[in-house]
């Protein structure tokens, strides 16, 4: 038994911003990852990538996206008495996620719609971004969460 | 060796469809993908699960991009000289991913624009849908492919 009572959406606050954490991908999780997932020879194949375009293996645009929703969980989504994502609206895939770089997330509640009598739909931008660069990832996603039972 | 060439952007034709194929997940491989990138509780504890709102385990949104991604990259985008994704203009999370389902997918040329001397910007949508019921994932994204090279 525990006291942990998650956040409803009447407990968020339109405009916060929550530090998420860090995350660093190695070589082997970037290729394990888009081996089975996403395997263009860009994200899997060492040599045919170091030739190509980016001069090396990128990430594939699914493993940034999963990278910051484990951080977003773990760190935020984790304490909200979420029910389930209902639609992404914009994901911009604005540089590579490349190995060994550490990407650091940051969420921003954006809007809240009290859209039903037992929950709201919440409106979440999302980043990823290096320590010393432009973002790799930015998505704004809606989320239906519970809101406080009054009955 | 082999005769194999890559379609370039001036192969794509706006408007064809592929069929990419079915995927099935079952309840390992969801509870898996979730407890690895997005361990909300309604994705990896059963018995939470199955008193919740969706009445059992649905799959992460991520999951179901992912199982997209791999039907299109082995089944179409292998096909086609692809330099990287640029952007998911929308991805709508239409009904929840359920264990032991099959769902099937279907990426269709939306546009291309021959935005560069080197490459061109395609627009796709893709859907996964079970046989019998509404999409469970559409999405809409913008990619990189090369052109021509006439030098």
């Amino acid at each position: 038994m525990n006291d942990f009572r998650p956040l409803r959406a009447e407990d968020l606050v339109i405009g916060e911003r929550t530090d998420i954490g860090t995350h660093t991908p190695s070589l082997g999780e970037i290729v394990d990852f888009a081996s089975q997932w996403d395997p263009q020879v860009f994200h899997v194949d060492i040599e045919a990538a170091t030739a190509g375009f980016f001069g090396g293996i990128i990430g594939s645009g699914i493993h940034s996206l999963a990278i910051y929703q484990r951080l977003a969980v773990q760190n935020l989504f984790a304490q909200w008495d979420v029910i389930a994502g209902r639609s992404i609206d914009s994901i911009q895939l604005t540089a590579p996620l490349r190995p060994d770089v550490p990407v650091h997330g940051l969420v921003t509640v954006q809007n809240i719609v009290f859209s039903h009598d037992d929950r709201a739909l919440v409106t979440t931008l999302g980043e990823l971004r290096p320590d010393d660069g432009k973002p790799i990832l930015t998505i704004v996603a809606d989320s239906y969460v519970r809101r406080i039972d009054r009955r």
